[in-house]
C-alpha cells in the first residue's frame, strides 16, 4: 500500500483541527497526513493584521520545519489561495497539487475577485462592524454550505468556525508562474452539491479549468463534506492525490 | 425523529395519486404527508375551462380546509407554477417551500416562458385539435421524461396519466413578492438526468437560482422519479424539506 | 429477458478486444454482442492511408456480413464519428444508435472540429513526426482520460492502446439527413468526469442534444470506462439501448 505524504489545508472560518476526522481515514489506508492551522485562524490571532502572504508563509514554514517532501498538498475553498501562493516558495517539496472546491487564481487575483458581488458586498459590511474579522451568517451556512447536513450537524459544525480574518479575501496572490504553466501534478475535487458558489458561477470547470492539465475527481456531497462524510472525502483525496 | 407535515405537488398530466408511493415512505418515516389533485386533473374537471388561479385556488383551499400549519410544501414539474402562485396565499401556514425539478416563475410569468420554443408549437397544436387539454406524446414521454425506466414500467406509467389543461400553462403568475425575497425557507430537488428541459436550458441552474438563498439537494434519475424510484425520492424530499 | 443484438465501436487508440470485458457483461445478461475492430486500428492497417470512410465501410461490411439485424449500435468516443457516417447505409438493419461520450458531427464535420484547438495543434504535430498516425501522451491519457484509474490501471490500459489512423480526425462525414432528423432510436451515456474533452466544451449537452430527440443515461466514471468499470458500462449501454 502507498505510504504518502499529505498537508490537507482547511478553508476560511475553519482550522486544521476540523479537517482530523478526514486525516484519520486517510491514515487508517497508511498515509502520513497533516492538518495545519494557518496563521489568522489560531485562538490567538489578530484577524485585523493577518493577510494572505501571512497565511502561506505560516504554511511554507510548517512544511519545511517539518521536514516534508513529496507532499500532496490539499487546499479546501480559501485553501487554494493560500497553497496557490505557497507552491512556487515550496517548488521541489511538491508532489502534486490538490484543490478541493477551492478558488484557483489566476496572477494578481484576491478571492473576493472570484465570488458573487452580492458577497463580497454582504463579507464588506460585516468586517467592517467587527475589526477586520468577517463571519458567515448562518442561513447562508446551513443552505449553501452544508446543504446535505440535518440541522443537528449543521448548528454543531457552525459553533465550531471562528472570525476570518477578512484581509485574506482581498489580498491578491504573486505567481511568477500561472497555475497552469506550473510543473507538477495538479488534481481538483468538485462536490457536486457545493453552492458556496452559485452554479451559475461555478467552481468547475470555470475555475478547475485554470490549472492546465488536471485530474478531475468528483462525488456528491456540499462544501463542508469534512463534516457531512469525511469518509469519502477521503477516499476523494486519495484518488486525486495519488501519482 | 421529526413528525413533519407535508403536502405533494403532481405535475401536469399527473394526479396525487401517482405520488402516493413516495408519500407511503415519507409517512414510514413518521411524516403526515397529503398528496391534493389539483383542480383541472381531477377525472371530472373542464379541461378547455381551467387556468392557473384555479388549480392554486384548489391548493390553498386544501390546506386550509384541512388545518394544515407548518406546511413543507413540495411541487413538482408544473406544480412549481402552482405553489408559487399559492405561497401568498398561503403566508404563515408555510414552513418550507420545495421546488422537484419545478418551473420557478418571476412575476408575470407563465410556464410556456420557460420552455423550448419547439414544445411549445407542439402544446399548441395538440391543445388546439383537443379542446384545450394537451397531452404528451409517447416517444417525448420514453425517451426525455422517463429515461430511467424500462420499457414496460414505461407505458405502465403514460397510461396513468390524464389530459392537462393548457390554460395552465400560458396564464401568468401573479406574485405580490418574487420568489428570491419571500421570507421562507426554499430548496431545490434537481433529478441528474431529467431532460424533460433540455440541459442546454436546465431547471438548475437556471430556474433553481430564481429562488434566492436556496438549498439545492440533486440526485440521479429522470423528471419522473415518482414512479422509477419512489423511495429515493421520499429520502431526498426529507432532505430538502427538514429545517 | 431480452435477448438483443449489440454491437459496440471502439474509440481512437483502442481495438474490439478492449471492448470484450464489457460484451462480457453484456452477453451475461442474455444478449449478443459484437465487438469489431475498424478498418485503420488492426495490426497491420496503414495509419498513414486509412480515413473515416474506410473505417465506416468496415462497420457496415461487418455487419451485413453477420446477417445483423435490429442492432443496438454503440459508438465511443471517435466511434461516434463512424457510428454517425455508417448510419444511413445500415438502414433498416438499425434499431438504436448509442453514443458513449461520442462525437455527433453536424454533415460536413471532421472530428478535430469539435476538439480544443489546443489539441488539434498537437496532433498535427505528433500525426507529421509519425507518419500520418497520433499517439496520445501519457500524461494527457493519466489525467484527462483515465482519471478515475490508479496509476497501475492507468499504465497498463496505455500499454494495450495503438497508434491512430489521423485522417480520421480530419475526413468530414457526409449525411445525406442530419441525425436530428434521422428516424431511429438515439440515446447518449455520459460519464460525468469525462474531461477527455474540457468541460467548458463538454460532449454533454454540447454534443448529445444534435441528436434531436434522445435518451440520456449517465454514470460516475472517465473517458475510460471500459478499462474502469466495465460492469457499469455494460450496465448502461443496455438502459440506453433498451426499447
Amino acid at each position: 500500500m502507498a505510504k504518502d505524504t499529505y498537508v490537507l489545508v482547511h478553508g476560511a472560518w475553519h482550522t486544521g483541527e476540523l479537517l482530523e476526522p478526514v486525516a484519520t481515514h486517510l491514515r487508517q489506508r497508511g498515509h502520513v497526513v497533516h492538518c495545519p492551522t494557518l496563521a489568522g485562524n489560531r485562538p490567538g490571532d489578530d484577524r485585523s493584521k493577518t493577510g494572505l502572504a501571512d497565511a502561506a508563509r505560516s504554511l511554507t514554514e510548517f512544511i519545511t520545519a517539518h521536514g516534508l517532501t513529496d507532499v500532496r498538498l490539499m487546499g479546501h475553498s480559501y485553501g487554494g489561495m493560500v497553497i496557490s501562493q505557497a507552491a512556487e516558495a515550496l517548488g521541489g517539496r511538491l508532489r502534486r497539487l490538490v484543490y478541493w472546491n477551492a478558488f484557483v487564481p489566476l496572477n494578481g487575483q484576491c478571492l473576493n475577485d472570484m465570488v458573487p458581488p452580492v458577497y463580497v458586498g454582504l463579507f464588506d459590511q460585516i468586517a467592517a462592524a467587527n475589526d477586520g474579522a468577517v463571519t458567515l451568517p448562518y442561513p447562508i451556512w446551513r443552505e449553501a454550505f452544508i446543504n446535505d447536513a440535518d440541522a443537528e450537524l449543521a448548528e454543531r459544525a457552525f459553533a465550531q468556525l471562528n472570525p476570518h480574518p477578512y484581509r485574506t479575501f482581498t489580498d491578491r496572490v504573486q505567481l511568477a508562474t500561472e497555475l497552469a504553466a506550473l510543473q507538477v501534478g495538479k488534481s481538483y475535487i468538485n462536490c457536486r452539491q457545493d453552492t458556496a458558489l452559485p452554479h451559475s458561477m461555478p467552481w468547475h470547470p470555470r475555475l478547475s479549468e485554470r490549472l492546465g492539465l488536471f485530474r478531475l475527481v468528483e462525488c456528491e456531497g456540499s462544501h463542508e463534506l469534512c463534516f457531512t462524510n469525511p469518509a469519502l472525502l477521503a477516499q476523494k483525496i486519495e484518488e486525486a492525490g495519488r501519482d
